[in-house]
């Protein structure tokens, strides 16, 4: 990095920190950058900047939005009997586009991960026990925490802490198995497991 | 993007603007700053802001700098006889890993490509000749744009301008042949076409 201008190195050093940029690509960002106009530039600052001062979690499901209650919690329109609970807010944006999903959600903000010190506590999940026990009528909790060693855990540990929380609550896991347009022969032998054990009937 | 808020949507829109990153990733890398301490979030912001008033190009040879010449330019110890002309100024770290060359450079900032309407006013190309014809005393012009058209147009270009400048004057063409490592096998034609035409004498 010896004849690289400080300025570039930091900046590259800023671009490295972002997952899935390794330093080749942060040098090739950088050095784009420099033939952008000055006004771009600025305009990405000051998106990065703000992004999250003008940004809040929405206190009923913990995704991100620009208003309290959240565009979904205040939609009138949508069931409010059943939560769906994912790990991240961009898992929200996969069910939303298969408009086929009308009820609420759940952010979790994460997954349970010993190894990286986060357990139960670290997550949004008392806030999802609370949202469920504080007298609000809830007929189902859908897990669509990923199907990974974390995400499993968590799916395990939620179910544990739901199920005693009232008879009538129905707690269901996503369903696994084969992806659409997947070559069954290529599948790992969890996911055939997995996709056996949920086997639907045909006729 | 319906329920993505605004401000994660011009983050994500500065993103897609950078080579190489495509709508999922910007969307990976926004939503992954969201949970980025806001300190980290403002030097990213100030490092890009000011990418380009703290850095200039060097009047020798446009390399980027802090200072004016350039730490290659005005360091003593260089061969100021050799200059390597190259597209970019990643180029130049490129060359200055195998520690080798020991001459100076000239970056064009791009390459003659009729097709983005870059023509040979469009990059350094006039500042070179200017460079050459001044006085300054150079024995050898090393042309190592890259082996693509647009880069082989520039490398001719820059030849028949620069063969009439001096009988002294040595152009060479950076040599093109077969990477270490590869497989002869895979070569492309061209690069095979082009390795045969460079072969040397080993004995």
């Amino acid at each position: 990095m010896k004849y690289i201008p400080k300025p570039l190195v930091r900046l590259i050093d800023s671009f490295q920190r972002l997952p899935g940029i390794g330093p080749k690509t942060a040098q090739r960002l950088s050095f784009y950058l420099l033939h952008v106009p000055q006004t771009e530039l600025d305009d990405f600052s000051e998106n990065l900047s703000k992004l999250k001062k003008t940004t809040i979690l929405c206190s009923v499901c913990k995704n991100v939005g620009e208003v309290d209650p959240c565009t979904i919690c205040s939609d009138q329109t949508r069931d409010k009997m059943q939560i769906l609970v994912v790990e991240q807010p961009l898992d929200i944006l996969a069910f939303e586009k298969t408009a086929k999903y009308k009820g609420i959600y759940h952010v979790l903000h994460g997954s349970i991960s010993p190894l990286d010190n986060i357990g139960p506590d670290e997550i949004y999940i008392s806030d999802l026990i609370k949202r469920v026990s504080n007298g609000n009528p809830t007929s189902e909790i859908i897990i669509a925490t990923n199907p990974t060693m974390e995400g499993e855990a968590t799916a395990m540990y939620l179910s544990k802490k739901l199920n005693g929380l009232s008879a009538k609550l129905k707690v269901t896991r996503l369903g696994m198995g084969v992806p659409t347009g997947a070559d069954v022969e290529y599948a790992d032998e969890n996911t055939l497991i997995q996709a056996l054990a949920g086997r639907r009937r045909m006729k």
